[in-house]
């Protein structure tokens, strides 16, 4: 279920990024004769893990990331290895650009998020002419500054703290002192409910910054969720598979000082303003990690739906609570001028519908002329689970949050072992209520 | 639900550790002002947070903690509180020793084990005089060094590694040596599978003593399990507490190198080789988490109950597999004498039954007279859930592991909230039977 | 929770069909006491049992129907009983019309159904004056012979076999003829599939009108829904209170044989060709019951919606079936003009949502100028769950197949049963599971 | 799944009582060519149903019921009957007496008891030499007219009521007299909670021998089970077997009256003072349905353990109640001597353990010299579900109480529309947890 990599659909050239899996079943010494071919294989190995298999038939899995300087050489280290076992699967060759027919490569465990440390889709390192700190080279020297903690974090590692400048701190604040004003009247009753606690407990104040790894603990302990520093823009697959592991990739660079109230790309403010508040709310956070775990190996086309699901809902939603329209999508709760304009009678509202919602085109530059209005929030919630049923992926997924890790439910085994995990849970339900009064 | 201190219980004289938790309602400007309350009692504060409440009815939940000189200023404390909210709880002030009537402390949230760090009942500094290593100062000095790392180690951090000596290396071989000519005789079936595992990935050889941290980074994804450094024994209470948050307090430190065959107490050889392994396994996982979730705020009678089942169990353990008994608890696995002599016809064995197992009286100092035989591991498992029901615990707990936290379900609402998350497990089930083939 | 009817709120005239639940405690010759207390009260009873009680603290429940001759001999009864116990309730005291604040008397088990047996709103014996029956004496004794059945028709018998006249099989002859030309297109998959069973086992055929019993055997087998003879109209709320125990009330007797393509009234041909077939399918059998569980007890305005949604769906639903529209609906798959005509472009179709079509005015004289069409037919299914969540009920019911009884689920006990069910039913799962390949 | 009997196997002379079932794909007229090939066989059909398949990929079943007069003629039927579907299977061809490896044929319908109704073992019109009943032509003759009521039985129907003589009620007045004095202090809880009860609503006294078309009605109301007449001992598989369908066989006539207090069988006093009491406690009627369901198909040798588990519980369990010792056991509760020594400390009492008791030898003409002893009844139950799952059996059953009939989880559908259901089951209990105060 893995997606398996067919070496004779790679016509691309090298050098490869490489990760084979393959299992054995226990004998004698098996271990020791497949780390020794794999050493004699000659490559520079990056990872070598063995684990308890989960699949059934198999006792041990291999994990194994390497950098293949060819086709050629990929092939002959699928070779050696199929003289030990014929359960070998390249699961991932990323140089690649289309293998048509395989389900595409997707992160198994936390860890796994390290891989999207360096791909990045634009404003890595260069910027856009249009953006206001192009021309800027002490701003772009400072950016880069901070971008390289993210290009260097590892999962686990507490995030770096950053020693905001004076001139950063500013405009951090001229853009909170701006929003509050607006926030009682236009935000959601899910961010005015937990936006005091941030004050309180993670330093959000007009004179401070808050740091990435303060708000990622908080976020920790109301719902699991956590922030890990990330350089710029991911593509829409690797960004939606984090949300999986109720990781949100963050920026922690901000805006350029010229222009306090207009970013062309996520900034810290609005990866703490717009993003951080929501994700303390459970039901948030379940219905996040959805997207997530649906974009799992789904195919482009479900990406691309899905990643408008997440544009028109975490970005830009509205909400009807107590018969007013509020906005709960970050997009707006860190824009002090769509916030307003959303809210206003100018641009269109629908209600929201994910199977149309999916379909509807979007502009990343400009206000958006079409909001979505969920009913509730636990409606859109509901509803985008419904709308995730009808993807055409051809396995389900849970998330196992003690070992944090995805496992696909293809065979028996695994579903029989959730379905008792269910049952354990319906005893300490019964037992829960038998104590109550 | 949470365990609240009687003010007028307390004759104890201070310093007390004192936990306050008061809940506030949602209005303008009651956070600081709580804030500010607090600040003015002018007493050292070792943490201050506010979180979203999971009380229903109150909106935030303050958790305080700061040691208070004397009963007197304890209360004093308590009734500055007061005058912002009625909802105020001592929910800890741990140099009391008897509470009448009240649920004992106890963890709520995995970072709360850091203050068990200094709690240790014996030869944390001190050894016996029966220690082989009572007499060597040098022994005494590599031993304090060691333990200074326990002491300090905090929740979230990586375990810090260990430059074992020469000597010390020498001990772990030569007991690893012995043992495992006994394993694939003597061990029960998961022990054996996943010991070739723990050679490969986490370096267990002759010649090299395996770190805590690339043991428990293992465990993590092997079950969730994590090690934590201890300085030496804790109480049953706060050890088996440890075990409702997936975490086992190990040793670091080494026996002493004149009796490589014994050891008075825990240490690396101990946790690695007896307990490591067995961690590994799914069901024994669950088995441990549960024990240890039946003593969170359990009376000292059940807590010493179950106590006794974990000794006969996850310490000297014997199990039924193909028809010839095998060893699945750590004390045994870790000691080539009581491993031979267990399996020998000299012990008594009896069928394994927690209600007859948790009346058993034992002996720490010598191999044990009785061992008990569990018909299956599976067996084992379920016969103590049955067992823990039986307790008298006025209420029912559940672990979250997205927020490494405890949830008491004692109202309605966490209730629904838990029966839907049930639901939602049961739709996952479907989705995955639908497409499997 | 049963409806409990105060006293003093009776302002009608008797006689009251009166029923009253009383609730004793088990002591020695507690239930002669009562006995010989009801048979001094000098009433003409119509019904007595004795229960195990279903509420907790209570070991007996008495059920006493019997009429009271006015308010005052009501008032005496119920004192007598209270010298008994303090758990005395009228349930019910039928002439009464608007009790306000109570909740509406309802049918707790099948069997009380039989109170509905002579409760007809209208065409019970008079027929309106535009019914082409109205002038016909001849008609008018037969459709009142056949009505007799359902008026003496009791729970648990078999349903009285008719003797149908040739001209009545020639009615019913030449409307399933011309129907059967249009169901190959015009009816819905689920109505398709189970006709030619119909035909084979029923004794459906151009030359026969099927026995009400034989095909309320067959339904029973495929879904346990059975039919139960009914004089004419019943009240809605009687009606859809049927429903809750897969009770379908059904005409027996046919239209007049000068209009054998129209009727004013539900008759034979209207049940047997609309109705019965959709009874076979298990989602449609599960959806009416859920109508059915929805109206026990129901306000009068929610009585309303329901029943706007049974007429919208049951009787006048099309639905959307490989890219067509096709009719479940009974009123038009028992009438050939309607059909076709709502199939035509003539008729404004809309897409089914509860709560907009709960609303919708409609007249029963005329063909519907507009019909609702489910995405699907589960679809219609889930969204009438969720409106029924929505409706105002302070309580939750299940019903028990075993039993055929209703269990309002209003205290612990009845939850905590419930719930093990639920996790009995678990446990069959994972054994089917685990044995399946 | 069904039990198929390979007609290679069968080497017994005819007649054969057969059952075949044959599934059809839809498709126009299959029905009617099938009608014809069956009536073409020119053998006498005694059952012919078609019904919606439940076999995923085929569209209806059919049952066929007739007795072949040889194995040739059963080949040719089935032959014939292959050239319209491949899809046929010989259910049952009841003469055969063992058909290697196949699953015997097992009731999958309530109705489907009625082909028991001559099967009896033994007694049905002979009695033994030392029945005391055996040389009193006229006990003879009257115990035949009361039999002749079960073999003509059928589903469906009232049982007829019997005029008991004056003498048979004396006997039975005898009976009842004496148990009554003892049921204070030697029946269970249950006993003595019911009998009440039964005395106020089925006319338990001692001038009366209660109907049991009215104690099956009270059964039906408290728990579902029902009463069927029998004409004496049925095989023990057959009598399990309706255990499933919470029907229990009972006999009608009565003990001699020459010997009051002794029966060689099972008579009404048994039944009614026995057995029926129990069934109207839930847990009871759960217990004893799942001996039932486990015995659906299960091999002889299962057959066995299950009836001897059903010998040592439901009529001669005892069990430890408030720490005394009372009998549950409906042989106990019937039988002054049996009951006053049970309880006594002549004979031998053994912890009720299911894997033991199930080999536990016993004779059935005299006391019991061992009795076991569940800790408590859900004790007993609970430990007999575990004992279930141990049975060979290869597929798994659940009973749809709504459609009375036995359905085998045998592939995929069945089992995601069971999950259905379940998860169904959990939106009602979420329902009715969020109305409850």
């Amino acid at each position: 279920m893995y997606s398996e990599v067919s070496l004779n659909t790679i016509n691309d050239k090298g050098p490869f990024l490489t990760t084979i899996l393959f299992s054995v079943q226990d004998r004698v010494g098996v271990l020791d004769e497949c780390l020794s071919s794999i050493r004699n294989l000659n490559v520079s190995l990056t990872r070598i893990e063995s684990r308890p298999s989960k699949t059934p038939g198999w006792d041990y899995d291999f994990f194994v990331d390497f950098s293949a300087e060819n086709a050629e050489q990929l092939t002959r280290i699928v070779t050696t290895l199929e003289e030990i076992t014929n359960q070998v699967k390249v699961v991932s060759a990323t140089t690649t650009n289309a293998i048509a027919g395989q389900v595409p490569w997707f992160p198994r465990k936390k860890s796994d998020l390290d891989t999207f440390a360096n791909k990045v889709l634009e404003m890595g390192e260069e910027l856009d002419s249009d953006h206001p700190g192009a021309n800027d080279p002490v701003y772009r020297a400072r950016r880069s500054e901070i971008t390289r903690i993210a290009k260097t974090y590892r999962h686990g590692q507490p995030i770096p703290e950053i020693q905001y400048k004076p001139e950063e701190v500013s405009t951090w604040g001229t853009v909170l002192r701006n929003l509050m004003d607006l926030y009682p009247t236009h935000a959601c009753r899910e961010h005015q409910y937990v936006f005091p606690l941030l004050i309180q407990n993670c330093g959000y104040r007009v004179d401070n910054i808050p740091q990435l790894e303060s708000v990622s603990r908080f976020l920790k302990e109301c719902t699991g969720f956590t922030l890990r520093p990330v350089m710029g823009l991911l593509t829409s697959r690797d960004f939606l598979n984090g949300l999986a592991f109720r990781v949100f990739h963050s920026t922690q660079y901000i805006r350029h000082h010229s222009k306090p109230f207009y970013t062309p790309e996520p900034d810290v403010c609005h990866e703490l303003l717009g993003h951080a508040p929501l994700f303390c709310d459970p039901d948030f956070a379940d219905f996040s990690q959805e997207i997530g775990l649906s974009s799992l190996g789904a195919s482009d086309d479900d990406i691309e739906k899905l990643s408008t699901i997440y544009w028109f809902t975490v970005e830009f939603g509205l909400c009807r609570q107590e018969n007013e329209i509020r906005a709960y999508g970050a997009g707006l709760l860190s824009s002090y001028g769509e916030l307003n304009y959303a809210l206003s009678e100018n641009p269109e509202k629908r209600p929201f519908d994910p199977s149309k919602t999916a379909l509807q085109k979007y502009i990343v530059t400009e206000y958006q002329p079409i909001y979505f209005v969920a009913e509730s929030f636990k409606d859109a919630q509901q509803k985008v689970r419904e709308f995730a049923k009808t993807l055409n992926r051809p396995f389900s997924v849970r998330y196992n949050p003690y070992t944090e890790s995805v496992e696909v439910l293809d065979n028996k085994e695994k579903i029989i072992r959730y379905t008792q995990n269910i049952k354990n849970d319906m005893t300490i339900l019964i037992d829960a209520l038998e104590r109550i009064h």
